[in-house]
């Protein structure tokens, strides 16, 4: 039990590391040398240029004006000087949307600390059971502050249960009108949008196989036989994947080639060369520059004719394609109603956007998907529950009689004495922090593995399995003592009644754990993420080493996105803190309070500044946002139940009990009402939006304007290096059969009859994100720069 | 703790019960009086005409043929006669699925039991614990042949293991061949049938109110902007629950008319008189037939005002409509996609069949239905587990100091000895029996509250419930003693893992008690319901005092229809404790194989001669009878889980999980693969169905044969006494917005500017069940011989 004091001391520590890496950041952002790292989102866009051109030397690396370094906090102001819709227009709806989660934390809890320090505090002071029992009980000062001090069968306790009330009224009021809010903030959205393929076009899965045809064939047939009015063509997908491998090998051996000729123009006098076995460890030495430069030739051999062999042979298509509509009713149609008979073939659904495409995972059959399903998710138990054994058997191998066995060498050093306690302090330790370094990863492989086709579901999925392992492990197993599995245990062997008791009374006692958990996991934390410390070395290291042009130099500069995996859930782990504690520590909300207030700071500098969002789900995360606070909901209704039970107040069991089914009820309402706006498109709107475009563009060559929209982006990012054939589509075809450009200049696949485009060829969109919002007549821009493989 | 002799003593009273029923049942069929109570059916199909004409005096009454007397159950092999097909013909999908559950149990339970008795009784017997400690225990002969007799601990639970295994795995593979073979079924018959109006409609709720618009403009314009191609024309909904109630009272007073007149016809010498008072107890006495001619009269005439305010008033056209399309296409894809923005507005969904339509709920708001489902789930919870306690409070009451208190005049005769012994014995019981009796009709009322629009919808509901209510009080209820409330409390504060094992320890010793339960229940309740009891009485006593014409004997005849929601919730009883007994006691299978054997036979002959399905879901039932018999299995393997780690063959528990789990997945993925075909219409189905008519039917005037399909069949009950004005829509008239023939005679409702039927007119429709199956050509024929309201 911590007094008051530790709190004080702790809190002051934090601060005081809050502060030092703001300071920081403060200083290194104004460096020039740090520019491209602080604000890669303004290169991004185009509207910043370097601010070392122009300068001396000096000034090209350090910022000599001292006025700067006097208001080092003033990227506060500056963050807040943005409006909403200027957010969504610079960053993307998801974006603005992710921001309003913390301006929702703020709505919800500002006026609960109010009120609950108002009311709550005097009413558990004077209650003063805690003051006669000191002896007996250790504890500390903030339990007399807590509903820990309230003698047990007061008639005080109608405070907590009437606040509880009223506080779950204001977030379930607060959480409708949020949800409503972003529900039409989406529908507004989607609404204002330019024209993008992703409306017209329709992700197809599990063609089955026809004999004598071929898939292009089956998928044309099918959908000119059942929708007639309405399909357009379709665009086969390739099984590009060892390509993409091959790719990959090739940019890996180009970051060589550039590093050694790099250093060769450094310092002329000295050819690098390397050694050709394992890790350049042994073997023969080699001149490294024609070393990289053969195996480079080498490879783009291999490629061609990989690329040569993924077009001619019909097994490289794959049973998926994109089709697509010549209208968005026809595609909102067509995703939303079953095709076949068997309803486990021809699955429609709504194509993501071109950048949001997980290739990897359209290869998987549907069979597989169900137990894919099945064991990811005993897997997810398996890790949420037992994840301790391994690591304590990493553990008991990483100890220091392991360490001599393998590498007696070390012996000597090993045994000093100074080295052997440090080791043994740390390496225990080590295996559990490596582990949940590499978790978010490891959960995000494991989301693949499931097979969802969207980078944007991935990382939806990714973000449940992170809250569940949070919740569990952070929350309940900060509060039960003991393992996961051990609580497992208990739980099973304890009546489902005994549950919320058992945790309900730990509940008061852990609250100085808490309020430490969100100084430095909130507050230090949050502060740490503007520094980006790993981006700022990263950037340095490539510069130093790799970067030869311009281009290269926005290559190094990897602004990254909002991290949804692990902030959501963070997030969510915050209003759970505080919905739990409102009632039963008040004094834990002011600190949930600060961090909500600077974590939004933080991230909207970080959005309107760094981040580069990736895709746009179009606030799609929200359904999951809201289920999960409402989940917080009934778990703080649930222990309150349970810890006014051991408080003799089991007269106000029917009260608490009648909460969660409100509570359960108006999600199911919420449910009902909003989240179709996040799963279906209405036909209504599909077709206002048709019937204005055919009003204002009726001689739109839409099968111009969708060819090669959803071409695998593998055989675009090798030949921007290299060949860059550019392949532009003539944008004034007529609507016919006729081939397009790209079918003439390469080898027409046999199998692709109408004009699913050839794979080597690509569209060289410019790399810029897309800009929504009232744009009806700019041409489409798509950046390709995600991630193919995990 | 029943012995084998029990038992025995048992059976053979119910044997001989069962045999009397069917004894008193072939008696009493072929004498020519009760013909039209044991073969409704086939007077309904007008294929059997009264075997009492042409006989003498005796014969019509009697049967004088000595020669049937002597082959009194050759009824059943002229029940298994039929094919499946003939039967789906004769009486429709859901009687012939509904036989194949009895099939399934059969093929089910068969190899089960063979398997069960050779392998487990020899196994039980020989392990032979119970002998040894017969002196502290009380266990019956049963018990020697169950798990009970097996040491603990012992090796031989592995031969029960494996049958569990094996049992699971025969029972899924099972499920999964009649899953696929009733859902081709389905298609089957959706894909042979012909033209039905339901292929092309599609009920749509909670139209908006739009201010200066009728609902039926609206609707006009809504879907001639969203469904611009597909779009034919809607009918509106008049809200005619008042009018529906004064014909209701009309045909009450309609009914007593006939009796006295009839009643002056047989004793013409005396005009029947009554008093006006409440219920003829006093007031004026007048004459009868006078008397009830002029209240019809009087109401004849309030009907024909209500009638006319309803055509005027715009306010009772509901904000619901039957959308209808020109193609079955068309249909599909408003019935499956979402409309509006707001997602509680512009509600599509098939729309049930004419007959199968329950219009009252069509009035109720959807803000509403919300809430209803929340009161209805609570009352159902509370029922289920709380139905003791005013079952208990009305016993108080009803005992013989109550009796006495409220009716003192009565107190002699009760203070009779023996009579006092018999009601003391009666009437504790008597609220309790009542209770039961009228509860599948309570349980039916609770589901049309739910607000379910279509009958088959509100028969699947009550099913739920009552499954719920038998799977708590009978079955569990009878394992574990004490009240289900008392059971809660102590489910509630057991752990999870205790439920099981508290469960599983009494499971053995309760088989005697469900073996006669099944003698009881089935095997005699079964053999009543071929004697058809009730509908016997009523149809004498309807045919003595009310049938006056033919046409009245028809109406008298009330053949019923198989009681989907009390005989399917007993079904998955049988099915459970076949399954939960298969590995814990086998003896109890042979009681269950007779069981469905005997009501396999008797519903066949019933299906054949009997019931009149009063409307055709296609088997939409299907996934609920799979889904429970499915949760049956996982119960029994909890229970043998619960069984065994009470016999210290804990080892035994990492086997038996993975039971459970897999079990879990295989029901999961049913869902996924045959579900869809009983929730939606296929697009490739509906467009096929669509080319294969165009061409057949070139000149089809869908239009025409769209109208009136769903009009409100109380406009026609009344009129087919009296006025029975025909109205026949023509069905030449073209496809334009020409006024129907309906329109010109009636006076038009002014909000219905296109051609939604005006009311008081209907076309008449012969009232045969409808034929399915290749009849390409034939017409529509409804059946509105439906309640509409409870």
């Amino acid at each position: 039990m911590a007094t008051l004091t530790d709190i004080g001391v702790s809190a002051f520590i934090n601060i005081v590391t809050a502060f030092a890496f703001l300071l920081a950041f403060a200083l290194l952002r104004i460096q020039p040398i740090n520019d491209r790292v602080y604000f890669p989102k303004w290169y991004i866009k185009g509207e910043r240029s370097s601010p070392r051109r122009n300068r001396n030397f000096v000034a090209k690396f350090v910022n000599l004006n001292i006025k700067t370094y006097l208001t080092f906090l003033n990227w506060m102001p500056q963050a807040m000087r943005m409006t909403e819709t200027e957010i969504i227009n610079h960053a993307g709806l998801d974006s603005a949307v992710f921001l309003r989660i913390y301006t929702l934390g703020l709505k919800i809890f500002v006026p609960m600390t109010v009120l609950a320090l108002l009311i709550l505090i005097p009413v558990n002071i004077s209650s003063g059971t805690l003051s006669f029992l000191k002896k007996e009980l250790v504890t500390s000062d903030i339990d007399k502050l807590s509903i820990s001090n309230v003698r047990p069968a007061s008639i005080r306790f109608f405070f907590h249960i009437g606040l509880q009330y009223l506080f779950t009224i204001w977030t379930c009021y607060m959480l409708y009108k949020e949800y409503d809010y972003v529900a039409s903030m989406r529908l507004h959205f989607l609404a204002s949008q330019r024209r993008r393929v992703e409306q017209f076009t329709v992700v197809v899965r599990n063609v089955p196989y026809v004999p004598g045809h071929s898939v292009s064939d089956t998928i044309d047939h099918f959908f000119q036989t059942n929708h007639p009015n309405d399909y357009l063509c379709h665009q086969a997908v390739y099984n590009a994947n060892k390509y993409a491998k091959l790719v990959r090998k090739r940019e890996r051996l180009q970051n060589w080639l550039d590093y050694n000729q790099l250093k060769f123009e450094r310092h002329p006098e000295k050819r690098p060369t390397k050694k050709t076995g394992f890790l350049g460890l042994w073997g023969g030495r080699v001149d490294s520059i024609e070393y990289y430069k053969q195996h480079i030739k080498q490879l783009d051999k291999t490629l061609t004719l990989e690329r040569q062999k993924i077009v001619k042979d019909p097994k490289a298509i794959l049973p998926v394609a994109f089709v697509s509509f010549n209208s968005r009713w026809g595609a909102a149609v067509c995703a939303q109603t079953q095709q076949s008979k068997n309803p486990t073939l021809w699955l429609t659904n709504w194509a993501p956007e071109p950048r949001d495409v997980y290739w990897r995972n359209l290869a998987i059959p549907f069979v597989s998907l169900s137990i894919r399903k099945l064991v990811i998710s005993l897997t997810v138990f398996a890790l949420v529950f037992f994840y301790m054994i391994p690591i304590a058997f990493v553990q008991s191998l990483a100890n220091l009689e392991g360490l001599e066995r393998v590498a007696p060498f070390l012996r000597p050093v090993i045994e000093l004495k100074f080295i052997k306690s440090f080791l043994q302090g740390f390496l225990p330790g080590l295996a559990l922090k490596i582990f949940l370094y590499i978790l978010p990863t490891v959960l995000l492989i494991m989301s693949k593995i499931e097979g969802h086709i969207a980078m944007s579901t991935l990382e939806r999925r990714a973000s449940a399995k992170y809250y569940y392992f949070m919740l569990v492990n952070v929350f309940l197993g900060s509060i039960v003592t003991g393992t996961a599995f051990e609580q497992l245990h208990a739980f099973l062997h304890q009546s489902p009644t005994e549950i919320p008791r058992t945790i309900g009374v730990s509940i008061p006692m852990k609250a100085t754990f808490f309020i430490t958990y969100i100084m430095v996991d909130g507050w230090a934390g949050i502060a740490s993420e503007i520094l980006r410390l790993k981006p700022l070395v990263i950037y340095h290291l490539k510069n130093m080493f790799l970067v030869k042009t311009e281009r290269d130099r926005v290559k190094a500069m990897s602004p990254g996105s909002v991290d949804f995996p692990e902030t959501l859930p963070s997030l969510q782990l915050y209003f759970l803190l505080g919905l739990v504690y409102a009632v039963v520590t008040p004094i834990l909300l002011p600190f949930i309070l600060v961090f909500f207030a600077l974590a939004y700071l933080v991230y909207r500098h970080q959005i309107i500044n760094v981040y580069n969002q990736q895709y746009e789900s179009v606030a799609a995360f929200w359904p999951h946002v809201h289920s999960r606070i409402i989940a917080s909901l009934l778990i703080s209704q649930l222990l309150l139940l349970g810890l006014l039970s051991t408080k003799k107040a089991a007269n106000s069991t029917p009260l608490l009990v009648i909460l969660p089914i409100l509570t359960l009820s108006f999600h199911k309402y919420c449910k009902h009402r909003f989240e179709p706006a996040f799963r279906k498109y209405p036909i209504e709107e599909a077709m206002a939006k048709d019937i204005l475009e055919r009003t204002t563009e009726p001689n739109l060559n839409l099968k111009a304007y969708l060819a090669d929209a959803y071409l695998h982006p593998i055989f675009q990012s090798f030949e921007e290096e290299e060949e860059l054939v550019e392949v532009r589509v003539d944008k004034h075809q007529t609507h016919g059969v006729a081939p397009s450009a790209g079918e003439i200049i390469s080898p027409s696949p046999p199998h692709d009859v109408h004009h699913s485009p050839s794979p080597p060829h690509y569209v060289n969109y410019p790399s810029s994100p897309p800009q929504y919002v009232y744009h009806p007549s700019s041409p489409p821009r798509y950046d390709y720069r995600y991630e193919v493989e995990p």
